[in-house]
């Protein structure tokens, strides 16, 4: 409670009598917030059970109705006013058999096989694979200057992420574009297929797959990410001889299949049409198990339905937890949402997501319309005095993927955002495990969250 | 570089032109920092090394003397002004055969194997071990309370990690009692040895050791920490039936042997009796590779001289890089550099001691002598718009054990301070290595002791 006193003793000669007590007040319930989550919370062991149990979890697959299955029941056993599933329509992608990569008849260094993982969306190569001279390019750029230059060959597209970005994220966005828009661009100068170095900071031998995106129009090649480790031998290879790559995958997109979001919410007593929604999708990819990417932002998002459970909070607005389908790649969980709810005429006076994985808690961006952005931002800003000695801050920036529609119902949308080192290590890999999240550190992002839902829900933006 | 632009905007309206000048410097100076650390410090290597090469360094083992070896090496290869060993006798502690800690004969579940690990400093049971009936207690207190009840008794210590102190730290301080005093406590009545609850907030089967203290006048008994999962069965069974356990460990005191503190230094160009330390602490304990306790302490502190031969910096002060011996168990390096400080009528004018993990940093602890502590602090306060868009603040708490003999220079005194959620997960146990130390927060942490360098160095206090 030292903390809680020092903020006392700060602010109390700033404040009138009734401010004061609002004050201590909020202080108060906020650390009896933290209190709950790091005793009581269970976004742990559900994490542990969607994972371990459950597994990967692709949009489509038998392991994602699992998760809709499990989440929907997890969220029964807490007493709501209501829980229900969305329907919607997703992708299914499979990947079919292990990847192949191989460097042939290298003069230097024989046949040598690289650590491939298909990008999702790719089509595959054909049972046979691909052989063919690899270019090296280092961006989308690169492409269209070498233009003619790429056809019947495999492009090799090495960018890679800037280590002096002190958030991961901004070097991350960066330099995704190769990942996501390299085939539909090497195939418009007649290329065979693709390879992308995977989207890490680190160098070592776990390739990291993603989503890939055709443009209307192109041929769709095959696109696999190598890791960094191999991206870097390939480079240097390519400096001193042709090389010559073999790449076979079986991946291929299966039609569209029937899936879910999985919602559940207490009502508001007062402004019930005030929506607060609090979400993280549910898919993930299918190696790995998705614990950082998006299991853990799952089950905060359930934890705080949870947490207003055994605390006894009635909250005024109502608090919806949204547990998005396919966003991973398509959308088209969050899609479904959005037009529902626009269709509905709700208000969603704020949403916040949280998909940057459940490391130690930094704060929240938030963002929102144009047209009342700064106003309800200059209004979250007054809150600070109480966040900031969890370490939560405030920052403008993009909210999330799957809240970014609700832009247009004119409320408030933030992103959680935790400590960024570490999820690059092994975001969309097969080491995105629970054993790589840390319970402490889950249960204080639920703590954040769920600070920052009681503040909304008291005062309202 | 968004982050300076931002920094310029905020702070040039309040400052004079030369003041605007010496901000820019310092802000672009501090970023070139960082970008030298993600990009080209060679601490993680150095990591990998002193972990998986060299292994577990207690004080006086064979592996602490290629520890000092290896890192004066190291030293000497940064082309420093003079590297040199600093020696200093340690006792040398051996754990004996693996321990044993056995629940015999009970009603209810037969015989059961608890995880346990030796503290360090314990005196063996005997070869044949010790077999007496259980009394769990939960602090130090309690031990007087019970008094003669004890006597011919094994005490089991149960006190916890408090989990909702959001700094960890904070709540090892407040429960690391019983370990470092329960078995001279429990001896004064007579007990014949004790068992330990690890020190952590996980519930896992990972016993941690730790340095137990034997007060002057007691008879030593046998000291064994037992995992955290292990303790609860141990304290549910307790409250059932009466519980006998079987307890054996060889550990055994070896006497004193020769050992080392490495010392590498630049010579200030202007003052160089003024010296800025950084350290971090050589040895660890004898299970696991002491990866985040001290190696990473050590390797920061290396990097802060390589930072400053990468970037041709010639400080006006003394920079000297300290890698104390045996922090764990007895503090004889620190004594003996302090003696020797001392002695030579030193004054050092700041010491930045790393020993809290290789975590995302969050700033620094500041403490120092009573008469001179508020005045410098208020100084240093002053740099915190150059350091906070790291990330980075101050508090004023305890530095580091290493340098706390310092305090009587009437220099500062920092503790590096990274995130606190994971260290315990690690600390004093088997799994503490090097693949659970993330590459970047290990340079990140080097280059925010390096940035603090920079302007102790510049400024002076």
């Amino acid at each position: 409670m030292n903390r809680v006193a020092i903020l006392f003793l700060l602010f109390f000669p700033l404040l009138g009598a009734a401010q004061e007590d609002a004050f201590a007040e909020d202080a108060f319930f906020i650390r009896k917030i933290y209190d709950e989550a790091l005793t009581r919370s269970r976004c742990y062991d559900w994490l542990n059970f969607l994972t371990r149990r459950i597994g990967g979890r692709l949009a489509g697959s038998p392991q994602s109705a699992a998760a809709v299955e499990y989440t929907r029941q997890v969220l029964d056993s807490l007493q709501l006013d209501s829980v229900w599933l969305q329907s919607c329509m997703v992708p299914y992608w499979v990947r079919g058999d292990k990847e192949q990569v191989r460097i042939v008849n290298s003069l230097k260094m024989g046949t040598v096989d690289l650590n491939g993982l298909a990008l999702g969306n790719s089509v595959g190569t054909g049972t046979m694979g691909i052989t063919a001279s690899v270019v090296e390019v280092k961006g989308l750029d690169q492409v269209d200057s070498l233009g003619e230059a790429l056809r019947n060959k495999i492009v090799f597209f090495n960018g890679s992420m800037d280590p002096t970005q002190l958030n991961t994220f901004n070097a991350y966005g960066k330099a995704a574009g190769q990942r996501v828009w390299g085939a539909s661009r090497a195939s418009r100068y007649g290329a065979l297929g693709v390879l992308v170095r995977s989207l890490t900071t680190r160098l070592d031998d776990i390739p990291h797959t993603g989503s890939t995106v055709y443009e209307e129009g192109v041929t769709p090649i095959p696109a696999i990410a190598i890791s960094t480790r191999d991206a870097e031998l390939l480079s240097r290879l390519l400096q001193e001889e042709p090389v010559r790559v073999f790449m076979r995958n079986t991946s291929q997109n299966l039609g569209e299949v029937p899936s879910f979001n999985v919602i559940g919410e207490i009502k508001g007593s007062e402004f019930p049409e005030e929506i607060i929604l609090v979400g993280g999708h549910l898919d993930s990819w299918d190696v790995g198990t998705g614990a950082h990417d998006d299991g853990a932002g799952c089950v905060q998002a359930m934890d705080i339905l949870h947490l207003a459970r055994l605390m006894g909070y009635r909250p005024k607005r109502t608090i919806r937890c949204v547990l998005f389908m396919n966003e991973e790649n398509g959308l088209r969980g969050a899609r479904a949402y959005w037009k529902w709810s626009d269709e509905k005429g709700e208000y969603h006076m704020a949403a916040i997501e949280s998909d940057r994985g459940g490391f130690t808690p930094r704060g929240f961006t938030a963002d929102g319309h144009e047209e009342v952005f700064n106003e309800k931002f200059r209004k979250v800003i007054e809150w600070l005095p109480l966040l900031e000695p969890y370490g939560l801050n405030f920052r403008k920036g993009g909210s999330g993927a799957d809240i970014s529609g609700l832009k247009g119902q004119k409320g408030l949308l933030f992103g959680f955002e935790p400590d960024s080192q570490r999820y690059f290590d092994y975001h969309h890999t097969p080491i995105d495990g629970v054993d790589v999240v840390n319970k402490r550190e889950l249960e204080l992002g639920a703590a954040a969250i769920m600070s920052l839902v009681y503040l909304l829900d008291k005062y309202g933006i």
